[in-house]
């Protein structure tokens, strides 16, 4: 046995409540080492008197599943109620060899019916307090996310174009000062257009007044830019999409100020003396014209996002900040009635700002949803009272590391995949955004080398996951478009209702009518014999789907509710079989 | 190499800010496996153009020293500065076959320069904020805490003495309900005789108003228990200690309250009407005497302290419960100046409650220290914003475990031992609470079957670990008792300045001349060739300790500044040595 791999993690995504009655845990072990997992476990109090007397702890069985095998780990899981509240818990693991041993709370020991007894060894769980219970929302479990530009989407009003706005040719590459005079009249316009796409969930890039045409070097969060419209405008968008059954994300830049907002401009006229001055991490007074670390070799005077000037860092730490960013968080959520904020930066803000910014916006809507935009692993914003879910770049960028590069093969996939969802509390998994393009990265058809079935399939693999899909303006339209700016050409209404536009919305259909299980069913990944990717959904309806990622034709029987380049029982090449028992 | 044994968790104790300058990395293998561990790191934005003019990732290296081995595992850790406040970091792994792989936030990958690139498999520090930081009280690295149980240190004022107050005679062997009159003048008269054994932390058990001699079973939070004094007495005992540089630490009984409170007289009163039905987790009105579930087969009637029935269990999710339990918490912060509360049966209590009253009592009091009593690993507590320490049963147990009855080996000791400093960041660690027996165990001397150089040595061995010792009141008496209530025996006196007493004064002074290193010191535990259990404590200064736990002599060359039983450069069983250099 490989001692050494056995892992546990109480109270954590190895160790959490799923609901108010229900314990969920996990054990990982070296992948193909070991035979079976038990859990002993009971309530901590619960003794009763041995043979001799003595008041010996009462323990129950259950057996572990194996959800998964990962790059390096086979991974157990295993749910559990407890009558009185409380739990103590050890893990008895067999090996193929049919060696046991008892992991525990202080070590490994060896498997005697005294070691069973040595409570001092069990693992944890104090008391299920709901109150510490990580909870989502569950209306995101059945989202599918549609992302908008809002400066490429749909110019609805030409009186509130910028100066020198560009004519809407979605064929411009843009440049990165242009402006087409996309706007909310342009959003509010086409809803109806969403909503026959299937899309519930509008995640909006900024629209607060700013400088830019991505509008991320915020001049004023409490205004909408005017070149997007007016509260007005956006209270209506609002009801409107609310009475479409659409929720609204809006994006919150809290990490940094753009350069001409007025706490920054009063800092630049009146360094030590501003009273903004403690509002941002400056080093040195006067703040000059920045110097860069890279090419000057001096310290920066003040910090910024990355080494960008234009965006110096706000010190949230300062309490005046704090109550400043919260009350621009609770303003958009009590006056215009959104149902979740998009964090940008979420990374470089301290846990202590957020654990605010949660408690402030749930207590005004108990089921909103914070999206935290992280680009690596993120247990520390996901124990609860932070964030809801992250952008899952890990996991959507593994899977296009596999299907539109072949960087990896489909078992590393299937195996690291394996591994992401053991990030995360069950219910965390459900609530990540899955997106494969963004305003930030190159179009998924460009990335996939302008070949529209691997874009589809790369989409629809994504869409049998769990996690909320979420689709980047444009893409039902099949544009495509390299890194930024030229992801965000104007929209190619165009092609509203063509062949592409009925694929995608074919997927999102298929997604929301299962969405059950979609949202909350357990998720397996292997890879099978033949070399297909298949995907199995356990909850409410049994799904299975199978992705063709190799370069040949292979043999699949199958009634699928929705198919690509699948004929004959053969699936071809970028093809894929989704089917519903 | 055994990939299944590679192990690190991002934002944890195995990264974590020292000081807001220094960074603290651990990494872990599979024990024997690994030949070197080297970190690569840089600032995430750092990229400087390549010879092919692509912008790359400029990293540095260092080298992962090994801290020590585990049961299962290899131990290796380093620490790191960064120019702007933020870090990427993965960790190139060499086994001892020269074969290398780099260990990333997506996984484990072949070591090849393009790996080495590739970001997205850095673990990262977005920003060293100092707000998020675990910062821990440097006073307690300092501190020898004397545990005091009031009702049995010493009878300063026979006037207030309880009904029936039976004689204080050490050698008895109290009964459960018996009362023996000590009080808060009896620890004032005693002060100077602390301060002499070189005392410089007094944790009291409960003093507030109560019924049992124990004052568990709280009735009034807010005053003074008549038979220990008044609030005056105990403003001035606050004063006199803090004059002889003693802090004080209160125990707070906030999972559960008395069966004798108004709140819950009030609740069997009027049931579903009372004003504090909210106040508990009461499940079927009207409350009756509470059924024994384990007995009667029913469900209980309300939630208790194991299946206690006087003591039922506050519902500390309620807003009202936490604002009283605050009001109590910050009332004796400021009215009387205490720096430290022991929070009893602390895991039962919400996180969420927890965090509630760090912040309240730190906004006092920035440097207070806040000791859970948790049984178990409690990484979930520890990570800033919860408690300070808690108290280190699974450390001192594992202590004695080989020492006393040797359950384990000398080898297994130093290996859990090494493991159990893992759980916790380093400033944690240098806060626990390390006591080898308190008024809920058997005493220390008894445990030690009567062996005064037994019971000395286990408390040598304690004093010289990361973590704060704590000598439960009557051990430097050289005292005895068995299980509660006989580890509760009125104080002996007559021993003061004996010899027992000179050896445990001795041992606190070597322990306090040097407290910058144990308080702050690395710590390496191992077992020398001929079977002594080595400490080596590295900081301002450095210090060696061994201990004889065999049945045999042991020659070894020392020039202790403390010893026993040790000869001739023989060092006898059941002696130890310790050595500054």
């Amino acid at each position: 046995m490989i001692n050494a791999a056995l892992r546990h993690r109480p109270e954590s995504e190895d160790c959490f409540l799923y609901d108010q009655e229900h314990l969920r845990l996990r054990f990982h072990s070296a992948s193909g080492d070991i035979a079976s997992v038990t859990v002993l476990y009971g309530d901590p109090y619960w003794n009763l008197p041995s043979a001799d007397g003595r008041y010996v702890f009462q323990y129950e069985q259950q057996a572990m599943t194996k959800l998964g095998t990962g790059e390096a780990l086979d991974h157990w899981a295993c749910t559990l109620t407890a009558p009185f509240a409380r739990m103590q818990y050890l893990f008895l693991v067999t090996d193929k060899a049919g060696v046991s041993v008892l992991v525990g709370d202080r070590g490994i020991r060896a498997d005697s019916q005294e070691n069973r007894l040595e409570v001092s060894n069990y693992f944890r769980v104090p008391y299920f307090h709901a109150i510490d219970m990580v909870q989502t929302p569950d209306w995101v479990k059945q989202t599918v996310w549609y992302q908008i530009f809002p400066e490429r989407f749909a110019n609805g009003d030409q009186t509130n174009d910028p100066a020198n706005t560009k004519p809407w040719r979605p064929a411009d590459h843009p440049g990165r000062e242009d402006f087409y005079g996309g706007d909310l009249q342009g959003v509010l316009d086409h809803l109806d257009d969403l909503q026959a796409l299937g899309i519930n969930g509008l995640y909006f890039c900024p629209i607060f007044t700013a400088s830019s045409n991505h509008k991320y070097d915020t001049i004023d969060y409490l205004e909408i830019d005017p070149a997007f419209g007016d509260k007005a405008l956006f209270a209506k968008l609002v009801t409107e999409a609310h009475a479409r059954g659409m929720k609204i994300m809006l994006d919150a830049v809290f990490n940094h100020m753009g350069y001409e907002s007025m706490q920054w401009q009063d800092v630049l006229a009146n360094g030590a003396k501003s009273r903004f001055a403690s509002w941002f991490h400056i080093h040195e007074f006067p703040v000059t014209p920045f110097r860069d670390p890279i090419h000057d070799g001096g310290k920066p005077q003040f910090d910024t996002f990355g080494f960008e000037p234009h965006m110096p860092k706000l010190n949230t730490a300062n309490p005046e900040v704090q109550d400043y960013l919260l009350s621009v968080a609770k303003y958009w959520v009590e006056e215009f009635d959104i149902d979740a904020w998009r964090l940008d930066v979420a990374n470089e803000v301290d846990h202590h700002f957020w654990r605010r910014f949660y408690a402030a916006v749930t207590a005004i809507k108990p089921d909103f949803y914070v999206l935290g935009e992280v680009w690596h692993s993120s247990q520390p914003w996901l124990n609860g009272g932070e964030f809801s879910g992250v952008m899952n770049y890990a996991y959507t960028q593994l899977t296009m590391d596999h299907f539109l590069t072949h960087k990896q093969s489909a078992q590393e996939l299937v195996e690291r995949l394996t591994d992401q969802l053991m990030l995360y509390r069950d219910q965390v998994n459900q609530v990540m955004l899955n997106m494969l393009d963004s305003h930030d990265t190159a179009r998924l058809l460009t990335q996939a080398g302008d070949d529209q079935d691997l874009a589809l399939q790369t989409l629809a693999f994504i869409f049998t996951q769990t996690g909320a899909p979420c689709i980047y303006y444009g893409t039902e339209m099949g544009m495509d478009g390299d890194n930024d700016p030229d992801d965000r050409r104007p929209m190619d209404w165009s092609k509203l209702g063509g062949k592409t536009w009925q694929k995608v919305a074919a997927l999102i259909k298929v997604r929301r009518d299962h969405a059950a299980t979609f949202g909350q069913g357990s998720t397996a990944l292997t890879v099978t014999d033949a070399g297909l990717i298949k995907v199995e959904r356990s909850g409410e309806q049994h799904i299975t789907a199978y992705f063709n990622t190799t370069d040949r034709e292979i043999e699949l029987t199958a009634t699928p509710v929705l198919a690509q380049n699948f004929q004959a029982n053969v699936l071809a090449p970028k093809g894929f079989v989704v089917s519903v028992d």
